[in-house]
């Protein structure tokens, strides 16, 4: 049969960074390319008396169909460790996803028709590129600084042209770990309040800050904006169990999106997560994910230092699980992957990441996933890759 | 803010069914209203056994991410059962997704733009009408009949229109709990072909059949087309497990929209219910949920014969959770409602059902969610409440 799939798969194409995760499966070479918690996070004892004791207290019932909102305690958890963020939200406002990846598909579904504007950061998460584009959307970029997204050309952008909304990732951003200043965070507000644009904030890692000062999301400032949030960086990725926070009227329809994408999220999953939540130390527990990543993280930045030569440059970021790497200009982080596996070792190239002119001297190295023996291995291969690159190209 | 909703949204009304159900929730009335399975059919303590052993004996890695098609050895054991039902399908051709509703989510993903148009059973599951009401299709319907759907007005309807897809539940169909004959199948299958349509068959309920023989879905004969399947009626409805069916030209695009919508369903709650099958007598266990649900719908059209006017009709489904009645010509289910409410019985309007000219004297009865006492209490509240409409109308 000739299948006449809809003009929106045409536009998408399969995520290069699974394509490329196949290639780095091999268990000789070490991969800074995943986007993987590192397991020693993931808190499987605990979880298994949490889910013993809801199974015996709770029974059939956790098991059975749930709302579309989600758990409500489980919500209700999520909205006060908020409060301590100074971000004043409630109960309500909080619906339970699949991740925070469904909330860039409910988003997508809610808020854009075809060619409808959409601002992304330059360079931007991946998979939002790909969620987004299931609605066909015109994609527009705005730099990222050292401190957040270029303002005067966010500016200058929604004056001239036509844009629902600006997809942001405030906090140790993947891929490039950069966070939005505090002041930064002002000016982006200001910004979409003065042009009536929607802030999307996706902040999947903002638990993971390993040193500076914690800064709330911008919602704080902009409580008419929509933010999302995961469990998958502080329980488990392989769980699914996000949260979007939204006003009344948005979380309406994202309640009637929600229902007509899968009725609601793993009911056992949220009783088992809640349970868990409410049986144990959960801030001594991202203490220690925070204390491990550090040290990795300081690792590769030492690394670099030492066994990159001194054009490439990187960026240092202060919590997440990413760091950006600029090699010098004319270089391409496509042709040193070649080089890379046959040192193997690993990385993603940067134009995944873009929605338009790619840098393709830019490249995406992950910490959170290697511990620090392999981070200096792999550091010297990718060393040795670049070196390969540089006389390849006198 | 004035927020710029997408134009299919304004297009997708909130489920009608669950607004209905927050009415039914009084613990006062019985309800036949909802679509839950009777949770004496749920295995909790298999399953908490399943999930000890996973975290014992896997650790962290049935909690890190995984990937998109799902764990191979649960489609493994997908593709062998099917294989048991005359079905041949590899491991390759199934993906694991959040429920049946979400294979809906993805194959409106995947094959329809705005105003293509696809064919409705005539009523049809209200949740399909909803999840691919998303992508603004054209919906034309054709009538149920006693075997199943009216074969030549689908014939004449795919030579006539622009159909690029057929949307069946082929065996105890919601709403009606109707399922097709070995001859509606053929037939269906011959239509299609001839008219080079995609078949999405929706099979939630085909291991519930109480009585009668065992027929395969109609994919055995039609090896293009997509299947849906569910663990929600034999294991959990609330761990939203299901998978969809289908050849790899068409897995190749589910897969990138899967990607897009969650990067994968929940694998940890995967592994249990693999875990589960494997060390169980599923087979055993969905016996007794045949006789269960068999001895509680034997119940409820005795009662029907019994406490209902002998002008109601009603069908008299072999398996799934719903039967169909129809109300002499001229009564409205909705207005029924309110007198059954006030009898502290619930139903679902038929009219929720409908695409398009809604038959407002139908409505569904669940038998899967009351013990036989409630189903005789609850059968002559209703013939109570149809007596006062029939009196009204006098």
């Amino acid at each position: 049969m000739n299948y006449p799939f809809a003009r929106r798969m045409h536009k998408i194409p399969r995520s290069f960074v699974r394509e490329i995760l196949k290639v780095t499966e091999e268990p000789e070479i070490i991969s800074f390319a995943g986007g993987l918690p590192n397991p020693l996070s993931f808190p499987v004892e605990a979880v298994k008396k949490a889910t013993s004791k809801i199974l015996d207290e709770e029974g059939e019932q956790v098991l059975q169909y749930s709302t579309t909102e989600g758990y409500a305690p489980l919500r209700d958890f999520i909205a006060r460790r908020y409060s301590h963020q100074g971000l004043n939200v409630d109960v309500d406002d909080i619906m339970i996803t699949n991740g925070s990846q469904q909330c860039l598909d409910l988003v997508g579904k809610i808020f854009l028709d075809q060619n409808d504007g959409v601002v992304m950061e330059r360079p931007t998460y991946l998979a939002a590129i790909q969620a987004f584009g299931l609605s066909e959307p015109k994609f527009h970029s705005v730099p990222l600084l050292e401190d957040g997204v270029d303002t005067p050309t966010l500016e200058k952008l929604l004056r001239t042209e036509d844009v629902k909304l600006f997809y942001a990732v405030t906090s140790f951003q993947n891929p490039t770990g950069i966070t939005y200043s505090k002041k930064k965070r002002k000016e982006v507000a200001d910004i979409l309040t003065d042009h009536d644009t929607i802030l999307v904030e996706d902040n999947p890692y903002g638990d993971i800050r390993f040193m500076g000062e914690d800064i709330p999301p911008i919602k704080a400032q902009l409580p008419d904006s929509v933010l999302f949030g995961t469990f998958s960086k502080i329980v488990s990725p392989g769980m699914r169990m996000g949260w979007i926070v939204a006003p009344p009227e948005v979380m309406d329809k994202l309640v009637t999106a929600k229902q007509a994408s899968d009725l609601h999220s793993n009911y056992f999953t949220q009783r088992v997560v809640y349970q868990y939540l409410k049986d144990n130390d959960v801030d001594g527990h991202i203490q220690n994910i925070r204390k491990l990543y550090k040290s990795q993280r300081d690792q590769m930045v030492k690394s670099i230092k030492e066994f990159l030569p001194s054009e490439v440059n990187h960026t240092e970021p202060e919590g997440g699980m990413f760091l950006w790497i600029t090699l010098p200009e004319g270089m391409s982080s496509l042709e040193l992957f070649d080089l890379a596996i046959e040192e193997k070792v690993a990385f993603v190239p940067g134009e995944a990441f873009y929605t338009e002119n790619p840098e393709v001297n830019t490249m995406r190295l992950n910490f959170s996933n290697c511990c620090e023996d392999e981070i200096v291995e792999g550091m010297q291969r990718l060393g040795r890759a670049i070196k390969k690159l540089v006389d390849a190209k006198k």
